[in-house]
Parts: structure tokens; C-alpha cells; sequence
């Protein structure tokens, strides 16, 4: 069980990597929406490999086909389910990788997990590769709320130990990520792009990946969405993002560093503003209780180097528990967070569509 | 809706601050259970404040009454309803801070949330008190997760910017988790532990307070716990940690710090010693794919600041709309952290009894 | 597990007939409700035993306490958890039926599913006072929809043979249900109700007892409420009704009845009354594909002979595995319908909550 | 939402009649079951159309495609998505009866709830053929449940007013079970089944359908299966036979009869009998408070006749709000029963599956 999640709107996700198809099903959108087809195909081709020199060049076309819930080109409120399938699922031989535990991937615990009946090829339902779906839900839940006037947008905050700028949380400006959206690097200060972009081509080079932080922000909410306990928008959105292979480290606001903040300078003072309750600083990154203050909903989630990386690594060959090296050849992203931007927006689409 | 977590064992939280009684219901547990009542009152008592110098020097008592699920000493595998009376409820005047919004607390948003008709006294659902149920459930869990020889510890981390060691996170010893548990101040280095004390007597001195990071582990766990996608640990352990109050961070293994590393560091490479797979390291803190791999599950949790301080602070009057002064008095703990160890250590242990 | 129900608006039920206390929690109910106390106080005394010559005489009370989630006299949004105490819990010595497997009880299957933990006595969890905390949710959950102007209400359809006459399924009128709501014997033809008295005045001397079946109808539902499959109207109020002890089926519109009609016949015609759409019959009661049609939901629910009977029957010794004969002495109502007319009202109300 | 099911194992439901294709993702089977693809494949074959004489002529094929968690021939242990895909799906036009309102239909309620989006052709997601994939599902949970010897099967009890001998609860043989699934009209008495034949062929020569029970047995069940209060074996598996469309009444054992017997006849008296415990009746259905009592489950199904139906009904253009007259053409089996017995079937495996 667990591929399934959402109470209002409720997911489940489907697939392997290499099987005949991945997908997921939306149950409870309402009925009369015209989707944004291109809105959703360019949603798509974000996450997508291939997009730019960074990306692996594998097409893997990612074409999103409604199976239900769709007629006439409006949802009909029944359950919708997209499906994405596998085209050249059987181009390549897997079978040399079969018992093969590549070190931080899930090959080793999906194996046990399973009992070793797990689809080992490209890592299987774990494959990163299953968060094209969630960037399909994503996508429809990012259109439904921007009708709403809300917008989700996000940066490379760091690549390695270079930093971009950070958002500045009481007043990050929708045209920021208006622009962020369409720059094939989405940083804030393109000269530190730059140096990220060395970081990941020295990388490269060297037959190794890096790992970086994205930094995400939620604008326009009202105040008063989220639940107390379990269901905070920070509780929900963290379940959310750990989903996502890769993250290792989820912060709100100030996040790690709220703890080296005193208690008059972690708390963020409210004020009238022309008759609206405003927030001086951010530090709670727009909630408290787990409940939106009217302020941004900025958040960073750490992503790990690419386990995937060229260089030789030991490890074990699960079946006859030989201790083995590999080098794990083929076309490989050396920094996850690129391409996991959408997917990260997605996260946040999703968990406050269940809010509103 | 909300206060409800948990699939296998379905736990149900209520309460406010100052109302009649706050509590929880564990539906799902097994029958047969003889319950540990020392062990739990100890768990309360972790929690409870006045415990020491730093903690606040109400005695709330925290005894919890079991009205169900309970018989002969013996779970019955019914629901089992805990409560804990509040015996002082009345005893305070609450009404002078009944429109104030206090800054970093959830009053503003509660209040806008259900419309003014929230309990403000002591914050009402929102309350740190709240988490008293918590414990009480995470004490049963703890016992039934001991049962199977695993075992869950923590320390403090961090206060402000002073640091203890880190966890060894290839071999956290179970003989030092039992050690912190012992300590009234629980860090693995006294002597930082002593400059902690002093970070924290300043702010106190100050009208202020800290805040800090926990670090927790949970040791001896099988390989193969959890579940893909939304249901891996990381993702109902991050559910948990960011349900508790203050807590505005969460990472696993090396967390932030993976996304410095290459690849070819961060992978923990997996070797066979004596039969057994093992992990040459521990930056993933535990679980690949959010899968238990059979190392300690090290994380950490940010906590903010106590949000309740002495000094003085600007906000507004929620009913009139005015800015205003206040200054928060009544014992306040300048640090939530310390008290909010047996909490993070509570969602550990009914997280992982998920996946039991 | 399994007390839990509800999606919008959650229950968690707790308790053991000769407990501490039982109780609900319901959490998601609006805020700024208040509550409606004589009315809630009214509709438990329906349910309590001794309010007439056919109910058990113990006088239970039933009286609910709020532990949380009301404040000032209103619903604050957040958990609202009412237990009833136990009052005279250690009155009885219940020792000698401890491990009697009394027939037509949960005794045996209790004990066994809970290996011999479960709480004996009056038959725990198992008991028709569980029924109490359904009852108060059913209350709450009646005052949120009479201010939407939907009425419930129920009679005794039938007591053995004795038929009471039948709802017109087309024009049920509200006038009816409130003047069953006053009668202390529900029924809508007087002359039959003294016919079912005697029926059960027989049974009870001769230490037997006697089944009935209750009929309900729900009033002035707009059309479209209900979802597809799982979640259709009739699917979730089957599982609140089945959960009733006692009940042994469950009807809507014309039930079984409706097998021995032609299509023709069963069909319910649509046609336009002045600008409104109307049914010519109701033979689907209310629903067709689980979604509400604007006429009454109508249904039924047979409930069993009171299993408790004064005369000897033959059983088994649970521990000894001994056959033994019983005879169960005590005040036990020779008709379980007449207080679970409430009770079958009080599901309904809870299900059609989960749809406003 | 609402097509979801399930908690340890979880089914998402998806489709309309004449969409893309239909289906159902099952989550939580355990990995490495080799699935009995001829066993599934009969039992569609079982629903299938065009199978006798009162089938509709419609060679659908229902031959089901797995995306997912199927792999080198066993499970993966992750989501199994199963798909129909609809073949024909363009091949006519329905666009007449787009705005119709067939009697006892969903259509109305369908264009209410969905505001005219739904997609209307066949009836959309409330068609008849959404009940495949259940019976895919079922087949697989069948196929588990007969692995630990727990066998499910069913017959036609009665059609209109013409009965079948009903199952002899104490004693149901499996026996009897296999022949009925081997039989093309599944009813004990032959003689009575062709009486039905006429009943079915009268009505159909007339344009008319017929309605009829459908009785199932559970076998082999252990005693103390299922939970008390919300998910009881008779709460759960109600749930489901509400969900399939047609079913008007579910009853357990005696069922709605229970009602006319006295407390000392409806009363199940337990025996030991070589050791084991036994029940002398099975009038509560193989379940007291909902727990299994090691009795065959028994219940009933009622079936309501077919509402399409080819004589002339009136009803009203939804869109227009005429009164209008229609006849439904079309191949349309006039006994809805019949291809429904491996859909009921379906929704015990589902059930017990739950609880094993």
C-alpha cells in the first residue's frame, strides 16, 4: 500500500520505470474544468530528460493520455486517470543490473521490501521517474489555483556550496517567479548560475553528481487555510515532498537556522496595513500552527547528488552476496534539483489544493 | 478535521490548553498488552514542566486516565481513550490576553480560521500541551517497539549556535541512547551541554529565549520498513515532526549538508560483513527509498524559539485592530526543545509501529 | 482499529459498556455551533433504557460531558470529544458470566478475536450502550441539517408479524416524523402499535423477546448529493446501519420488494412540475447510482430479537469448553427497535453530513 | 472522490462506459504472487456480456491489460493497475439520448451532481461495466483467499416471484458451490431455474426486465475476522454490494426474516462438538458484532430489474426540461442478476480480504 494520498482530492499512483505504463488517479476534482492541455504538456516537459545539457538525452516523451474523467475537454468529476506509457520500455537490457544494489538507490532495501519479485529495472516504482505523474496532478492542481490568484514558483537555491540569492520572504513578487519559470537555469542571480553550472559540468566531468536545494514559494494564500496537527500545511506538504526520491531535508521559513535566532527575533510581529493584518519578517514562512498567516509559504527541500554517477563504487551483488564494483554507465542527470523544480511545485499544487 | 493519524493503529487527538480535559484514542492496538504504567508516567514526566531549572514551574501532573480499551490490567484491542483532566483550568484569568495575538504563536491564525470561536486561553488547540497525549501514545508504542529490541534516544543538538556532537550514524551505541535518557540535560558532550546552559540562562535573563535542534535515532530496526511513495518513513515521520508545535525544520542522515557532498560521497555503499549486508556509511540516514535499510534511522528536527517571552513585543488586537504592545509574563520555558525531546522521540516510535 | 468513520467530518468511538466512560470524537465540525443542549439531551433520553414499559429500567443517565472543542457555549472548530462516565460501573459482580458465550452475543467471537482480553462485561465494546456516543453525534449532526431545513425520522415498521403501514415513499411529510418523534410508541397506525405492544408484552412473559424493523426517511435532500461507487449514499449509510448491533439488513426505497416488480414498474418516471423535477414514484428511495433524486431517502433496517432472553438456552463455557444452559436474568428490553429508533436515525444523519 | 476502498489492501476505480478504457489500481498485495491469469480470465468472462441467451450480444472482450506491478509473472508487491481498455468505444452515436433522463438511471442525478459535465454514453462512470474491474479485483483477492481455503460462491435465489431453495446456512458445501459456478444459469433446483428462463423470457418478450436476490456463501472462514463498530464484516462488505449498481437490499443470515422469529429461535446456541466450537443455526450469517463466527457467511443481494427497458417510458430532456417519451433500444439483459453473481461474489473477496 501507499501510493495513495489526499483527502479532498484524493491520488493513487501507479508504474515502474520500465513497465508498460505509469500514471495516477485524481478522484474528486470537480467537474466542468477545461484543462490547460499546453499548460500541463509544458508542466511535463520541465520535469522531462533532455531539456538541457545538464538533463540525461533520453526522449522519453512523457505524453500524458486521459483514460477517464475527461469528456468533451472538461473533467467530469469522476475519477481521472492520466497514463504515461513506457514506449521503448524494452529497448534495453536490465538484466546484467538485476541483482546489482547501486549504492543510494532503493535497489537493496526494494529487494528485501519485496522479497526480490520488486521490477529492478531503473529502479522500478522507485524510480524517479514516477514523479512525472505527480507533475501531472501537480499541473491541473497548479491551474485550479491559479484561477484562485495563487502562484508556486521556485529556484536552485544551491548547487554544492554555491548559493543563489534567497527569496526574500515577506515579499517575494509574482512577476520573480513569472521569470524564474522560463529560464532554463531558474536562479535568481544568473552569475551564480554560472558558477552552479561549473560546479555540475566539473562534476561531470569527474564521472560524479552533486546535490543542491530548491527553494519554493506559495503566494496569495488567505490566511486560515491548513488544519491543526496532523494536517498543518506543514505537516501535509512534508509528507509531500520526502515522497519525492531524493530529498533528504524539508525547512520552513528560516528553517535550520530559526534555531540560532533568538525568540524576539524568531517571531514574526503583526501589524495593520491599511486596515490588513501583515507580518513584519517571515521567519515562520507563512504559518503558524501549521495554519496560513496571509504571508508566503517559502520552504526548502535538500536534494541529494544523483546516486547514479560514473565512477567506480563497491558494492554487493544482492543475490549471491558477493561484494562487487560497478560504475554505472548511460545517460545520468549530475544534479537531481533541475529537474525536480516541477516536481517540487507539484508537491506544494497538491497539498494546498486539499486546503482550499 | 485533522487531529487524526495513523492506518494500521489509528490514533485520535482532542484537547485545548485550558478546556476540561485533553486526550487521545490509540484504536488498533493489540489485546494482551500489560501496560508499563511506570514506564509511561516517565514519559509524561520527560514532557511535564517544572522538571528542571529552564522548564516552566507549573505542575500540571499530566496523569493520564485510561476511560477505555483497558481491562485487568491488560489491553482489551479496543479503542483505548487516554485522558488527562485539566485540574487547574479556571484557576487563571485568561480574558486580558483573549484578542491579543501573540507573536510566533498560532493565535492570529486559529482566530481567523474558526472565526473568533477558537479557545484562546494558552492557545487553545494550538497549545504545546497538546502534545502531552502525544507522549502518552508514544510511550505505548515505545513499549511495544522495546518488545522487539527497538529502541529510540535523542539529545539536544544544538542551542542558539553552541553544538553537541553529532551521532556516529554508522553506530549509534544503544548503551549511549540509555545514557542521554538518564541525564536531566541530555547532550552527548557535558560540557557543551554546560555552554547550552548558559545560551539559555541569558536569554531567560534577557526576556528571551532559544531555540534548537534535536537529534534523534531509532536503533535495531529491520531491513525493509516502510512504504514506497507517500507512506515511506521519511514521509510519516516528517507528517508527524511538523505536527508538533515549533518544530519548522526536519532532515535525515547528512540532511542539508548531503547537498554539499558528491555523489560519490553521499552514496552509502553497501558491503557484506559476516553474512550481514551493512552500510559503509549512514548519509541517508537509515532508509533508502524510504525504506529501512537496516542502519540506525538518525534525524533531526529544528525547533524555533519559545515564542512566549518577557520582553517586549508589537502586535495587533484581533477584535479592535489596533497595533499594540505586549509583554508575555507567566514561566515560560526559554527553551521548547528540552521538553520536546520525549515528543520527537513519541512520533518516532508511533511511526515506526506503522510499519511493524 | 476500525471505531473511525467519516471523511469530512471524522468519529472516532471509544468505550466498553462497564467502562470508565464511553464517548466520540467528532472532529471537523464547523465553528461557531451552538450546540442545541436540550435537544442533544432529548435524543439521548430516546436511546436511554426506562422510558417506558418495554425499555430496561436502569436508570444510565446518559448524560454527555464535553471534554474539548466547545467554548463559551459554541463549537470552537477543532476536536469536540463527549464521554459519558460510567456511573455505576462496579455495581454488579458480571464474574459469573465471564466466560459464558451468551447466544446471538459477540461473546464468543470477542473473545476469541481478542484472545480472551476483551472486557466481558455487559459485553464491552460489543454492547448496544456503544450506541450512546452515536446517538449525541446524530443529535449534533440533526441540528447542522434541520438549519438546512433536512428532516429525519423513523417508526416501527413492523414488530414479528404486526405491520405498521408504510411510508409513502412520494410524499413523506415532515408533519408525520415530527409527530412520530412524540409518540412513545412510533408508529403511524395507533391500532397496529397496540398490536405490537402485545406482542411484545407475550414475548417478555414468556422470557422471550422479539424483532422488528424500523423505517426512516430523510426529507428535503437536494438533488446530487452522494458520490459514485464506494461513497454512494446508500453504500455509506449501509455501513453506519450495519455497524448498529442487531441490525441484520438493510433496505432502501423498495428493497427486496423490488425484485418481484417488472422494470415497468420499478423505473421511477421523471416528469417537470412547474419548472421542478419530480419522480412519479420512489421505488430506488430516494437515489439512483447512490446520488440523491430530490424524493425522500426512505429505507429500512431489520433488527434482530433482543438476544438477552430470561428463558434457558444452551451454550458453551468459553474457557472450559463445557456445554452449559443459561438463562440471562436482568432488565433487557424484549425489543431492541424501539430505542434503536434513534440510533438508525442518528446513522443518517451522520452520512448525510459527509454530503452537505 | 469516492472511488477509492480499502485499507490494508486499497483499490482506486476508475472509467466510464464508453471512455478510454476502464480500470482499478490495487495497492497493497503482498509481492510474488503468480497471478492465475485463466482463473481471472473466466471470471470476466463470468460478467461478460453475450454469455447465454439473457446476456446482451455485446462481445466487449473485458480482457484486462496490467501497467503495472505485474513483473516476469508475479507481483511486485507495488500498485497493480489493471486496465480495460473500451474497443469499440466511437462505434455509435449517443448523442440522442444525451440529454434524456432514462428512467431509473443515474442520468439525472449524474447531470445534477456533475452539472452536465458527465459523460453520458452508457451512463458513464455509473454504467454496469464499471463492475469490471471489481470482478478483476475480486478475482485476484479470490484467488488469495482460496490459497488459506476460504471459497465464495453464489446463486440466483429468486427471479421476480420464482425461488430457488436458499443455501442451508449451517451447512453450505463447497461442493454445491463448484457445481453452481459450472452451471450457465446458477440456481440448486434446475426445475426452478427453468421457471425463471420463462419469467425472464416472458418479460423480455414484453420489453420489460426482471428483477431478482442473489444469495452468496463465504466458507471456511476462522472465527474472529472483522472489526467492531464501523468495519464489521457486515459493515464493510455492505459498503460494497451498495456501491454495485442495482443492489436495493443487503441481508445477512435470516436477514429481514429475523424480524418474526422470537429471541430463543433467532439465537445461534454454540456447542462443542470434538473440540470445536459450532452454532446449532446460522441465523445471524456467519457473525455476531460483525466478527466471524467460523459459520458460512451468508447473504443476499436484491437486485432490482434492469432499467433499460425497451416498452415506452416517459421521463424529460434534461437540457430542455420537456416531458418527452422514450423506448430503449439496444441489447440489454432483461435480468441484471444473472452477470451480476461474480460482481457480488467480487465485493466478499474484496472484503474478506481485509480482514485476513
Amino acid at each position: 500500500m501507499s501510493g495513495q494520498w489526499g483527502k479532498k482530492v484524493r491520488y493513487s499512483i501507479f508504474g515502474e520505470s520500465h513497465g508498460s505504463g505509469i500514471g495516477i488517479t485524481i478522484d474528486g476534482l470537480p467537474s466542468g474544468i477545461k484543462l490547460d492541455m499546453d499548460f500541463i504538456n509544458n508542466e511535463m516537459l520541465r520535469r522531462a530528460p533532455g531539456r538541457n545539457e545538464f538533463s540525461t538525452q533520453r526522449k522519453e516523451g512523457d505524453k500524458v493520455q486521459l483514460l477517464s474523467g475527461y469528456f468533451n475537454g472538461y473533467t467530469t468529476g469522476t475519477p481521472l486517470c492520466g497514463v504515461i506509457f513506457n514506449e521503448d520500455q524494452s529497448s534495453k537490457d536490465y538484466s546484467e543490473l538485476k541483482d546489482v544494489a547501486r549504492p543510494g538507490h532503493a535497489d537493496l532495501t526494494g529487494w528485501v521490501k519485496y522479497s526480490g519479485f520488486n521490477d529492478y529495472r531503473g529502479g522500478g516504482h522507485f524510480s524517479g521517474r514516477l514523479t512525472a505523474p505527480l507533475v501531472f496532478a501537480g499541473a491541473i492542481a497548479k491551474q485550479l489555483l491559479c484561477e484562485k490568484g495563487i502562484i508556486i514558483g521556485s529556484h536552485i537555491l544551491s548547487v554544492g556550496d554555491v548559493f543563489d540569492r534567497s527569496f526574500d520572504g515577506v515579499n517575494v513578487k509574482s512577476e520573480l517567479l513569472e521569470e524564474l519559470l522560463k529560464k532554463s537555469f531558474p536562479v535568481i542571480d544568473d552569475e551564480k548560475g554560472k558558477e552552479m553550472k561549473d560546479v555540475i559540468s566539473n562534476a561531470k566531468l569527474e564521472k560524479d553528481s552533486v546535490g543542491g536545494i530548491i527553494e519554493a514559494a506559495i503566494l496569495n494564500l488567505p490566511m486560515g487555510l491548513g488544519e491543526p496537527f496532523f494536517d498543518s500545511i506543514e505537516s501535509r506538504l512534508a509528507q509531500l515532498l520526502f515522497s519525492v526520491p531524493g530529498v533528504k531535508g524539508v525547512e520552513f521559513g528560516k528553517g535550520f537556522e530559526i534555531t540560532r535566532l533568538r525568540g524576539s527575533e524568531a517571531n514574526d510581529e503583526p501589524y495593520m496595513d491599511k486596515g490588513r493584518v501583515k507580518l513584519r519578517t517571515n521567519n515562520n514562512g507563512g504559518n503558524n500552527g501549521g495554519i496560513s498567516n496571509g504571508m508566503p509559504i517559502v520552504f526548502r527541500a535538500a536534494m541529494k547528488p544523483t546516486p547514479s554517477i560514473a565512477s567506480t563504487q563497491s558494492t554487493i551483488n544482492i543475490a549471491t552476496g558477493e561484494n562487487i564494483d560497478i560504475s554505472i554507465t548511460g545517460r545520468h542527470d549530475p544534479l537531481i534539483g533541475l529537474r525536480a523544480l516541477p516536481v517540487i511545485e507539484a508537491c506544494a499544487a497538491m497539498c494546498i489544493l486539499e486546503f482550499i
